[in-house]
């Protein structure tokens, strides 16, 4: 940490900052200015409150030079990890499609577009089982059947399966029928949930939750890999903003700054982030531009009749066309869809 | 709802979305403008995505009428919810004190704190057991020890107890020792944690979430009472803004918008609202001058040796005032401290 | 407007505001539901304060269904606008790409950055001449001498010059010696600004206000327009969020809504969006990927000792090199860089 | 600045950056911590822009020390800054109410709500002569011969008048008529008005920008001050969140943040904060209650018929019953009302 202390703070007030930051551990180097003087405290203490120094009389300003997160970062790691499930491998020059509806209706829905996503060559299937709506009025999802139909189709048409968590008592059903465990944006700050996903050697899909920043995200991260479960992929999703046309504001700009501060795959959900199927296209092409390890794309056989959010899932010739743009763009940064 | 066609729309386009709300199970009103066609649905359908109708070819834009919450609303109840504990009543002209430290550290620590709440005419003693920390690497939380100690020091001195569950796992404890159970502004939109409370009978204060908006945070009240637990107390703590100097940004106004749509109590956290010691005080009076039912008041016996958010808790003294004061700004609302 | 009365909303409150409806100059259409009353309000009047239903008694929600603007919107014309500047086209199928400095140094900087725009097939040289720093100890801008040097240099290589206008009184400058007159993201809401350039006949190229929603860009478009001058570029440079790590965040996913709610050409600014050299060219990747109809890159000869902004200018190399990438993602999209 | 190198730094990384510093004019104190070096730039530049080290190779991040103001900080003056014009005080123990409506109207509304005013003992009279109203069809305000009205009432009543500067070229007036001039939230920004109102010696009312931070409200109050003018009230008016159920969120936390960083009175403008009439009221309660230095408050004599913002402006009646609130709110607070 860094303490600057105010102009006119007198010798005793900074007498006591110092014997502060000393009982907390720190070692403190001083460095008096011709306006001010400002503190080092030198260690690598994690959890301190910087707060507590913030208050103490003469003190203008703390700045936390340690960042709260280490397993995620760069520094910690340099090179890019690459998630292997099967055959797949996600992060690096891969970009992973990762696609299916919002939530698991029944076989013959589940079936169908299995199919369609083995015809355009997708690695993953993604649907819901445990559906978390906000209206308690609405469609809750088809739980534990939802999962055994996924695993059955996904293993008829080879692909992996991905589908949210969404309580610590479902861990065991998801790691029974499931690939890759979904953290959905309202748990990313569960940390009850993430400690339990840490202690398991399934992959993670992160997503950021709905007014994360991006170092919460991380954290949230960090949280998992605290626990030993370092296989991770982070998905943007949409942050809250106070424009309202779009359901939320795709932080496409989270994916080159994701990519310089950790190691760790970031992908993209476009179908959430614009909450509408005619912006799905335009953000997905520019989610790829931009370098992301891959996309989460809602899609479904017949959208009209769809249980949730068909509002916002493809139709599959949308889906069909869509899968060849990014290719073409995918080529552009030297990278290929898989 | 009511759709708005485009000034171009054509008929065949009108008719298309006739049938689709017909279809939706709603009886349709046409009302055709010199400029467009309005188009009402009548009925009272709670759980419908209106973005299926505005991706209809001709469709402008489409409003919702009905609001997504009922019970929870004026409109269905006029009179202001006072829900009884023991002798105290939250809501109406009362004004309630809810205040301890963020976490329950030691048994000394709660008995002396307990012993300044009764001096100071406080009614509820709060304190956290399980601390879901963002950081991995610090402080979590005594556990079931924390809420035995709390238990002892609020009977001693005739309080009640106010403490945060974290998991659906942990609500059999919380039903042992515990009077009213918070929810956290994390686990705001954890519908599955809000599911399983709507079952018990133990009153609830429910935190808005970090960045809820108002009818949001309602429609998890909503959750509750569909449950079958109508004993609901909200509580404002700050949302997340781009304003950085304050921790979060204490939305006062939230109080009177509150106080127009439910009938449901409504009371503010100062501490975590703002997160500094010298910002509470203001922020409380503020707060019980717009007309909010009570605070949540983080205070401890020591706040520079506390194990966590030490910074926003408040010195006994400090407190001592704040109460002298509050009462006073009560009194000009003709309400009561108790 | 729509009316929605409260569900329990009596026969006197319902005539009171079916009076003040019709006192406003609309024609009033009643339709009762069996839950509650809905009230149309027929006419084409957009200067009402629906605020003034909304506080009469009994009335639960007023809802707008004019939209505040027109001539902008894609219902008053339908195809896109191209506008034509010289022999550049902005606007439909064509990728305008505006570069240069921040700020208007020197000769020799204006010189060499035209020349190098000039390589790499740009069509138009920016650069500001007055500065509005937010510092008032910063470089403020060369004044009328920068846009001299900016016309020279223009002329000299064929490039049309950009340039942005800071107050009524350079309208006249602005006129003598630039092609296309940019207005900040601070005066997007400068109405009295707005209102002026109305009157005269320049494109001008509107930056959003850095929190202004895409409906309020709209309207300081339709403000301009509404003077009698049809020409505008709207330009995406990044809205205000919590997000601290990025100076502002580009809301990309504005460039397809723009594109379904009116015809005017929009691009996007990715070095104010970001703020740092190292995240422009994958934004500007992304904005071609989503459709923009360009992009405004800061380029400077020595970013080192450019006197603002020098971190968010790219190096000449970079800059040619993203010139490559951007020209095969342009094909994907079957576009053309020009 | 503080410039944090990373872990991994090299010697002739830091070498590179130590260069730089001093090359930008700084003395450089270098701690090498057992996992990285921080570099300390000593000096009291404050037009240095940060990411030109940030981007350097090794550099983790940079952290400004110097605040970017100056004149406006308490630690420039420690004493609260008291204006007075005419026998008004605005600042230290002082509660001042200025009052009218959003426009003048005509000669009657103005004589009419004055003397409403001076039954009230308030002190100010506000009202707007050149409205800038978002859309371009609505009215637009009386100009100069609103100011000649609102000066005449104002002198038959003993009042101030409080009037807002739209441009540049106004200024002349604002002199000949108004005591306080104000600049809205829409020039905040404008620091072409900022500079040349520096350059008069009457007050000025400084509306906070609807997204600005506090920070950069106070940057525009330097800028002002930097030009010789030290009478600066600053006036808090709501941000801009994603809540939407009120116009703006009224930050009420700013008033103790700003009396802790700023010498400046800061006074509250609940009508526009909230924008409607009904939540005024506890708002204005809750500004007086958490320390605010004064009110800006609509009222108009009939509200119904008022040409703009009547949905926030108080009834007669209203106001008069809000003014004996406040008045027992600033006696808890020891101030008085004037």
């Amino acid at each position: 940490m860094v303490i600057i202390m105010e102009d006119k703070a007198t010798e005793p007030e900074i007498q006591n900052v110092v014997e502060k930051i000393k009982s907390m551990g720190f070692t403190v180097h001083r460095s008096d200015g011709i306006q001010r003087t400002v503190l080092g405290a030198v260690g690598e203490k994690r959890d301190v409150d910087k707060r507590n120094l913030e208050l103490l009389q003469g003190v203008r300003e703390v700045i936390s030079i340690t960042k709260p997160y280490k397993l995620v970062s760069r520094e910690f790691k340099k090179d890019d990890t690459i998630i292997q499930v099967g055959t797949v491998k996600i992060g690096g020059d891969n970009v992973v499609i990762i696609a299916g509806p919002c939530a698991v209706e029944d076989r013959q829905q589940v079936m169908k577009i299995a199919e369609i996503l083995k015809q355009n060559s997708v690695s993953a299937l993604r649907g819901g089982a445990f559906k978390p709506r906000t209206s308690p009025y609405a469609f809750q999802g088809l739980g534990e059947h939802g999962l055994i139909l996924m695993r059955e189709a996904a293993d008829k048409y080879g692909l992996l399966v991905v589908s949210e968590v969404m309580d610590v008592s479902q861990i065991p059903l998801m790691e029974k029928y499931v690939d890759i465990i979904q953290i959905g944006a309202r748990n990313m700050h569960n940390f009850w949930l993430l400690r339990e996903l840490g202690k398991i050697r399934k992959p993670i899909l992160l997503k950021r939750g709905m007014s994360a920043t991006i170092e919460e995200w991380l954290m949230a991260a960090e949280y998992i890999m605290a626990g030993g479960n370092y296989q991770i992929v982070l998905c943007e999703r949409g942050i809250r903003t106070f424009e309202n046309y779009t359901r939320n504001t795709l932080d496409i700009s989270a994916i080159p700054v994701i990519q310089k501060l950790s190691h760790l795959p970031v992908i993209v959900d476009p179908s959430h982030g614009t909450g509408r199927r005619d912006k799905v296209r335009p953000m997905a092409r520019a989610a790829i531009a931009a370098g992301a390890h891959g996309l989460l794309i809602e899609v479904h056989p017949d959208p009209e009749t769809a249980l949730s959010d068909g509002a916002q899932s493809l139709y599959p010739e949308q889906f069909n066309q869509l899968i060849f743009e990014l290719n073409d763009i995918a080529k552009v940064l030297r990278k290929k869809i898989c």
